[in-house]
């Protein structure tokens, strides 16, 4: 579908690695609907992935940057502003726990691993939307979205550390889009269902997992397409006021106390 | 503007009064987004307001049904049907609390004015999804929205029993929404700032909390065409995947603790 | 355990039916920690129960009181004022749903069902309370809590219309609350685990949800000695300024977005 | 008031610094009821404080410790066994924030001093779990508590990066509090209102604010004492079920939209 809701609204996608990352299809659907963008990765996630594909595809840049260095950061906004002027929109789809990598336990936690994890998953958030700030290169009635999962909420036990770091981040929109609102920028964070991306893939025991939540929620699990078409709502015009909420796109897994399917497992 | 977005979607807009209600302005915006609906509200409204000015306006029919009564919003459903076949979303914007209207303090409630209240304000939402549940009259990834306050969570001094109403309605839009899911179809509610609408006016004080809430809103209070706007993109096929949730179209006053324009006022 | 946590403090505790219901217990510890208080429950439960029991074994008056009658409940208050002056602490531990009993469908309510279920199970907090305002007649850091569920905030589909009538009782409790912040008296709810009560067993598919509940809470389920211990915490001195909340003592199930239990489930 | 509701219970309490902290009265509090326990606080605010005062009153050992330092926690968890052998219970208040000593605003925060904020406020919560984890140290239905804010919920701009450390703290609450289930140890927070301490005090804004939270909150803001009291009750064998739970002790600020004495300022 395309309905030419973002046409002439320009913005940065953080985070698209392949066909299976959320921001791909972010960044797919931003441009059906008319909207122009920079794709930004991490350099070395930039070696692994295929964004060139999503590049041509989409007529972007891509613009590699480590989105926990300000340096990186500068030259990525500096490169946007040039091309764009002011931008309208800004995913953040950046996540990564060394700990859920290595296997380490929660109780266990190795404390430099901890902390880069927090640094690439949370305090990016911080740093990107900083820069923005300070080149003060946000239209008004922009919006910036960064994707986290219910753990923030809730004890999700392989989910280990990122947990904390999506509850920190969900701290980091609320506190920003405090400031933001000043100049009539809306600030929110979209928590989506488990899905299979090679991120989501590395968690263990993903499997039964995504079979639990998808007996738990009434409309079945959100897939990566979903979670793009309501970014587009989110970026578009149709969602100004809506600012420092945490919204669920999961099938109603999060309002879910139990469903007959996840019942039907212990009778 | 108008991207097409809801174009052959078709649709039911309980509680449309005059221009200053949301339920019109959801009506003019899904009208112009290519939407097709009836209008309704209670008979008594009806004579007190403009429906024939907002249905000339959108090429709408207009039928009252009290939506208390099975019997009207079988009437009414069973006229929906014949026109569309079967419908894609339905708004319920209705709310009227007897003991707000004649001045009764919440600890001195008339029980039969909080029954008739409730009946109208939150039960009225269980019947209208039931007779459209009985008649299996949605279409797949239908969209049904009602309207709410955040009084449902915090207390809000004058909204009196409404608070509790609004916290019922909210409870059948998760309870009614689980069994929608079955049917692909969502259910969620818009919790919206106060909203200088014939209805909110009668509520005392209303002056003084709206300058209050918006001094509590980084963005400011959401007006009816904002509402109208997010009513828009929860009926469209972006947001297919949210379900039992309670939106916040605030300016992000649920999520503000205070505001220096707050504090202010107390140093 | 007795620590005289209780000691000169007079109440009323509503809901005692057999010893197996929550205010049951709750009667027993709060006359262990040194507290009197009268026994009221309905007069049609008073003659299926085992009341006398309890009265005699704590030293209470039994009054009978339908507590969605005006009437009856000023009778209530009238005797406990003539018995001990001022109040110190009222359990609210009441709920019925006709639909639930007769087997409704959520989707099929008989609507004077729906309103007989919301009177007893919800309205009545407020009658309670209402009576008591107008009579003045609770002590500053008086206490007063209600039973309720976490179907209030998600949807568990057996519990039917209570699920509701949950969301208007915790939102009496805050509504009211705010009021009684006047006289510095607190009002909150307590949701508990599931647990095998006379009420409780009713619910359809209870045993397979039990065995869940207690698989989905870290701690295990809550039982109802666990109950009246946090109601006596609630009514003691040492929570004073905890006012208009919802209190979980459910083991953690609340907070717990799966469990390694639930998961191999799905494995 | 002492009831002997912690006789035989041991502990280690953190973060008293003078009689004006919540520790301090938490730890008189404790003792009162009979509780027996060490005093820990970073080995800078030792110098600073009066705590051999507290200890000589209390009959309590003090051991320094950087509550960010495994290596320090290690040796004061040794000496806390080689007295008490299993412990009961443990209070973590400890918390500050560079930017916020130093006046850096949010939106121009210094990256290593926020991350050395989050070190001490949040993970040192997660390093003291950690060691009395791997020393197995707690007792069956023993309770570890921590100290927050409403910040981590909504935003309080003065409070800056704070809020996202007490999301975060909140976060290894439930995220460690899961784990502990199994050891049948509960884990929990109390969100306090804003209390004038050494602490809350360098807060900028600090008087309006707190004026405002009085005037928010139903019942009055919530003092030291207070707090200190629902930590007795927190640890006492009452409450043995709750975990993982955020616990407000805020007089109803949480709960209470608006209230009569701030609309007046608006009016």
């Amino acid at each position: 579908m395309s309905n030419g809701l973002l046409k002439g609204k320009k913005g940065i996608i953080f985070g698209a690695l392949n066909n299976q990352s959320i921001a791909w299809k972010v960044a797919e659907r931003c441009h059906e609907e008319g909207a122009e963008f920079i794709l930004s990765n991490a350099p070395i996630a930039m070696r692994m992935g295929e964004m060139d594909e999503l590049a041509a595809k989409t007529g972007s840049d891509v613009i590699g940057a480590d989105a926990t260095s300000l340096e990186d950061l500068n030259k990525l906004f500096d490169a946007a502003i040039a091309k764009f002027g002011k931008l309208d929109f800004i995913l953040h789809s950046i996540g990564m726990s060394v700990n859920v990598r290595k296997g380490k336990h929660y109780t266990d936690l190795n404390y430099d691993w901890l902390q880069k994890g927090w640094d690439v998953s949370a305090v990016s958030f911080h740093k990107v939307m900083r820069v923005a700030w300070e080149k003060d290169c946000m239209n008004e009635w922009g919006s910036i979205l960064a994707l986290t999962y219910i753990a923030a909420q809730r004890t999700f036990p392989d989910y280990n550390d990122m947990a904390d770091n999506k509850a920190y981040l969900e701290g980091i929109a609320r506190s920003f889009g405090y400031y933001w609102g000043e100049r009539k920028v809306r600030v929110n964070t979209i928590s989506q269902s488990p899905t299979v991306t090679t991120a989501g893939s590395g968690v263990k025991g993903f499997g039964g997992f995504l079979g639990y939540a998808e007996a738990m929620s009434p409309l079945g699990n959100a897939n990566a397409l979903d979670c793009a078409n309501y970014c587009v709502a989110m970026f578009s015009d149709l969602t100004r006021m809506v600012t420092m909420q945490n919204l669920f796109n999961d099938g109603g897994f999060s309002s879910a106390g139990v469903t007959q399917k996840v019942v039907e497992r212990f009778e």
